[in-house]
């Protein structure tokens, strides 16, 4: 099994309004084949899937019914920590929900967390100890 | 914002039964920047990281309760449908949690799904119409 992963999949409880949340405070772009049931996000790599909630747990044949922390947090690392106060200033003007605003954290690091219409945590994050390559890939030499 | 990701972070109940997991189940190497409180693996482009579910609630100052279905699922893609069956007959052997044995699905693939210790859903698919390159990356052209 390489190690590498191909797909994120959220699964949420209104498709229109995640796929608007991502557009609009993400500003990011769907892929053309997104339909009315799914949406793809070509990332880095990788794609972000959305799905609905009930679909999704159907799919894997597993109880739908979940509730508060779901044990996970994507994050998006910044080049710099000016880059962080920035998404954040622009968080805040289109509405995104703050969860921790951004600070200095225990690690050396700068970091806040914002959540989507689902509650799923993105922290974003000065990592200088974490370089990104030109394309924003997190690449460590073990 | 560009459109990319750095890090899923998992919380997880116990750091060195999931370390032994994506050790010995996957086959996955740590990078030597992980150490006891937290975990980190190099997959590509992006960073898959360990650290203990309370904690990471703590760090994205919210609640750490939660239970049930989480809401989303990784997927990893094979370039056959071969190696989908030649994977789950691995982790049948090594006694990973099946959840969903491999089968032909409506959308034209091939997968099935696992689960991790802390209930993580990985499913394991092959996509004919998501084609990856040399190194495993899934880059669709919209």
């Amino acid at each position: 099994m390489e190690q590498r992963i191909t797909i994120i999949g959220l699964g949420v409880f209104d498709l229109t309004v995640s796929n608007k949340f991502y557009k609009e405070k993400f500003g990011w772009k769907l892929l053309d084949s997104s339909n009315e049931n799914i949406s793809f996000f070509q990332l880095n790599g990788i794609l972000l899937s959305l799905y609905p909630r009930e679909k999704l747990a159907e799919d894997a044949t597993v109880s739908p019914k979940g509730k508060g922390f779901k044990g996970f947090t994507l994050a998006y690392n910044t080049r710099n920590k000016e880059e962080v106060d920035s998404l954040f200033e622009d968080f805040l003007n289109k509405g995104v929900k703050i969860v921790k605003p951004p600070g200095e954290v225990f690690w050396g690091g700068y970091s806040g967390y914002i959540a989507d219409p689902d509650e799923n945590l993105w922290e974003i994050a000065f990592n200088p100890f974490l370089p990104l390559d030109g394309q924003g890939n997190a690449t460590e030499v073990t």
